[in-house]
């Protein structure tokens, strides 16, 4: 019973990860779901990465959040379209909720949209919403032992983003090894791209900006 | 449909926490429920927390995690007795799981029990385990909106922790307004007791250690 109520759910979301994907591939859009715990920095690369791209690649965000406007208010800061999704106590985005989202987008005239999915390093990787890929955001502070521990969204994501990496400077707070990050995170996955940033002072940043160029690109 | 399932598989939950809750009054024994974002730091408090009340609180740990036994581990080497739960994937203990982990442990010998619940600041708030009480740590690097973001750990916890709190010390690499978590923290829950501590440094601990004291002693 469990499991066949199980596979109804996971058939709904399947159902709206496929139109989202379907409208995705049709207008020929890069889409990225954004997937860490709380506090990692998702917000703060998005904004940095829209004021940073401005007229090179056109951007807008789904913003999912349990409660509160705080992140999209921060996007929109950017004057980049934003549209906030308030899952009320779910602890990851549907597909079905990012598809009314994307309606609120003006969708034709972006490159590039970025889902950032609820605080989470759990639950929302069991959910397909439709998207190129996953980005896995792990920062410094979290320590270095995420990727065993949570293994799942390391294992299917295209790029982990190791940020807050100015934590690491000489004379800097806090003990992490990125070499075992590294190591854990390729065993997982062989592919994934392994980008150390800091979204704060900008180091790193262009290899990102790189991948995001040549992934637009990709589907032009 | 949905809702039928949902409220059996609560049930279920119930069935147990409500075994564990008698199980733990019966015997007169402490069990705090430990909940937070991956990285902020449980381990590390459970791990000083032990070590400073050696000969004062007799502490067992039932440790939860997705994969491995990395934290059960660091557990045992303080010589406090820990029992490892895999969820394997699963976002939250359940009360079947610390049930089962509490027949593991050497209960009659001890004052008192912490769980570490898996790395979530949302799924766990939902499950109740039988425990006397919540402890929500937020750690100062991942930012000072988290209670107005993810309301119901706040809401519903004893005791919050800020951990990392050396990160604040003049000279300090992080941006964290203390006093805007206190007040919405407050607002999300009038009681919540707040202590700031670091376990790196062991600032702020006392309070915690008077805390547990008074809380394991109201039980005898």
């Amino acid at each position: 019973m469990k499991v066949n109520v199980g596979r109804k759910i996971l058939g709904a979301n399947e159902e709206y990860a496929f139109k989202n994907s379907r409208l995705l591939a049709e207008q020929k859009k890069l889409c990225l779901n954004v997937i860490s715990s709380p506090g990692s920095g998702k917000t703060t690369i998005l904004v940095r990465t829209i004021n940073d791209l401005k007229g090179k690649i056109k951007i807008g965000v789904v913003e999912g959040d349990i409660q509160t406007d705080i992140d999209a208010e921060r996007i929109r800061a950017t004057n980049a379209p934003a549209a906030q999704i308030n899952t009320n106590g779910a602890c990851h985005l549907s597909a079905a909720q990012v598809n009314a989202a994307l309606g609120k987008l003006p969708v034709a005239n972006l490159d590039l949209i970025f889902i950032e999915n609820v605080g989470n390093l759990v639950c929302p990787s069991a959910f397909e919403l439709g998207e190129n890929g996953k980005i896995v955001v792990l920062s410094v502070p979290e320590g270095d032992d995420k990727p065993a521990k949570y293994p799942a969204i390391f294992a299917k994501s295209k790029v982990l983003l190791i940020n807050k990496i100015d934590l690491l400077e000489p004379g800097g707070q806090v003990d992490f090894d990125i070499e075992r990050v590294r190591a854990d995170a390729r065993r997982l996955n062989k592919s994934i791209e392994i980008l150390p940033i800091s979204a704060k002072t900008g180091a790193g940043m262009t290899a990102w900006y790189d991948w995001l160029a040549k992934s637009v690109k990709s589907l032009s």
